[in-house]
């Protein structure tokens, strides 16, 4: 947050500067923020590394996933169900106070109080269930992101088993572990339709973190600071920002969130409890350079590749649309199951247009399917064929 | 480099809106970056976190180290034996030409031919020689520095030996690697007084590297970039950036740097080639917070640990300034033998003051000493004890 915070303050300056400068020259002062594109509670991100869908939706560019081991949250993408809270709620981020239910005693407990339980470090994707969804051929509804709504990220925080035990338990019957956001919602609309509320299954609290930093740093607010629960190979939604209340229940959170949405199923048929819900992450890799043109001669095509809830076995490229396959090499450290792993191939590439795809396999023996099927709200695209880039060598 | 570009980016907006307002309110143009504290070549780092010892030397604070797993390019320390060169040479980064000698065919090599023969990711510790200098109870000349020359990077490159291969293998007789700095030497100086060149045993390159990418951006200016000789366990200066040779050499460079430069021996005592070279790090640990203050009942005591070149077996923490020790919980995936590993302890502090000091002890049985002997130039401290903070509990 040091980085960020003083980014913010660099940019504040331009304000200043800006609004003493248009005065001077009779311009009106609102124009002084014209130089970023971001929205303001975003204005820390990195625009050039960045694709702007809405104010809600921020996409990080291809090209700049590169062969990260991390992504620097300044180019981190941003999906917000709702808009951010007021950023009075990291001003004391140690008071943020949860409400914890479903144990043996209901109580509340505050980020600080957290901070004498436990603590544990995770690098895991943050992804969106919809990433890939403009790939799909029919048309959706939603974002329509190509590779850029995940990253890799560190978390810190401490390990949902901690905060249960430290109140007594696990309640009787308890079946799904459910995060409420701390989203304001406006007066008159009722809360079910648009609250951020999800509930996981109990299994992935061996896992869960509640995380209040963020790549070594006070997790910031645009990406749910103070507090917010991390299930590590779990898609973005589950996620919960701003958490307010985290509750062991009986039965699934009745909001849309949960009922309807994040529900996949054919294409054309209404979203219901009886279908499955975007849990867990899939194997899924893709190309991230050369991305349109290159060189003749060698090339380095390299990428990055998730095993979903599992470690990676390995990743293959092809350079001919998927005919042949070649292993690639993963670049660094492995970082645990739940994290992505950065790859390269070093190949020649001949004169001509060559379509570059890679397919990754985990060790729990899948791999990425050629296509994947259309569905209604184009959510869990990991198919290889539709991430594969043309480019073209001279 | 991206986001460093783009702070840089910002930076200048700030200049010129600050120009603009500067004219229009009758203030010198010249006053128009006294809001960045830090040099040129370096505007783009934090300057919250770091500490400006001189234009070529800043320091990380210790409190922003906290349980990093990786440090930002934003805070990493910057060391420069010589002003870095003008960043004409990072306009064309593939075109660098690195003249490669001692080998059966020497000849030169662009960074964009390196790219074409393999490629590596490796997170190591970059740290100055005299990290912990400020520590020594006797006087030292050099800079002062106290935890922070020194942070976890990621870098990526191409393996030395792969360059090594591609020019036909070594040349008989060779006994070390030797680097050249790119750094201009100003006319009617002799190179051999100031040049930055250094010579590791031939061992090195085992795991050594030309780096043209830290952190997942490109090779930034002011730590080398284009092209920098990584050496993976080995203190920063040996490190060399701006590559401009590399050479298997019969015996060390006669330059300063290697012949009386970084030579450890005892107080008093001027240097020569037969002391020992500052090659291999040694295990160490400190403290990154708290640092001063903190309040009754349990507390997160964080920190980091390295092995020098070798995996961590433990880190122990004591808060009663050595009298008794507990082992402390590492955070997050180990990235490798020779990066740090961010370790926490929670414990209970009663009202008073406290020394809270830190002891890692590596897989290869050596542990930090409780006090480093003094040394000439004041390198090498790991000393546990002068490491430890007093911090004040009410």
């Amino acid at each position: 947050m040091k980085m960020i915070e003083n980014v913010k303050r660099r940019h504040f300056l331009i304000g200043s500067a800006g609004t003493m400068a248009a005065a001077a020259v009779g311009m009106p002062a609102g124009a002084q923020d014209s130089d970023n594109p971001l929205p303001d509670y975003v204005s820390w991100k990195d625009a050039e590394d960045v694709i702007v869908h809405s104010k809600q939706t921020l996409e990080t560019k291809r090209a700049a996933q590169g062969s990260e081991l991390i992504t620097p949250s300044t180019e981190l993408y941003i999906r917000n169900n709702l808009p951010a809270p007021s950023d009075d709620i990291v001003a004391n981020r140690d008071a943020w106070e949860i409400e914890i239910d479903g144990v043996a005693n209901p109580g509340t407990m505050t980020v600080g109080d957290m901070k004498t339980l436990a603590v544990e470090t995770v690098v895991c994707v943050l992804q969106c269930s919809g990433n890939g969804r403009a790939f799909f051929d029919h048309e959706t509804s939603g974002t329509q992101w190509s590779v850029g709504a995940a990253g890799n990220v560190v978390w810190t925080g401490v390990p949902v088993r901690a905060v249960i035990d430290a109140m007594g338990g696990a309640a009787e019957g308890a079946n799904f572990l459910t995060g409420t956001g701390g989203e304001e919602i406006p007066e008159g609309v009722p809360k079910e339709t648009i609250q951020v509320e999800r509930s996981v299954p109990m299994a992935a609290m061996d896992h869960a973190i509640l995380a209040w930093e963020m790549n070594g740093e006070p997790l910031p607010l645009a990406h749910g600071g103070p507090l917010r629960l991390v299930i590590p190979g779990y898609y973005g939604v589950n996620n919960v920002k701003y958490l307010k209340r985290l509750a062991l229940t009986e039965g699934e959170s009745p909001n849309k969130i949960q009922q309807t949405s994040y529900r996949v199923r054919p294409v054309g048929v209404k979203g219901d409890p009886s279908q499955p819900s975007m849990y867990e992450m899939s194997v899924k890799s893709w190309i991230t350079g050369p991305l349109m043109d290159a060189a003749t001669g060698k090339v380095q095509i390299h990428g990055v590749a998730m095993g979903g809830v599992s470690d990676l076995e390995k990743v293959e490229v092809s350079i001919d649309g998927g005919q042949s396959w070649a292993e690639a090499q993963f670049l660094g450290p492995d970082l645990g199951p739940y994290a992505w792993r950065p790859f390269v191939m070093i190949t020649d590439l001949a004169e001509g247009t060559h379509t570059l795809a890679s397919r990754a396999t985990a060790k729990d023996g899948l791999s990425q399917p050629e296509t994947f099927p259309p569905n209604e709200r184009g959510y869990g695209n990991n198919g290889w064929r539709v991430h594969a880039v043309d480019v073209t060598v001279s």
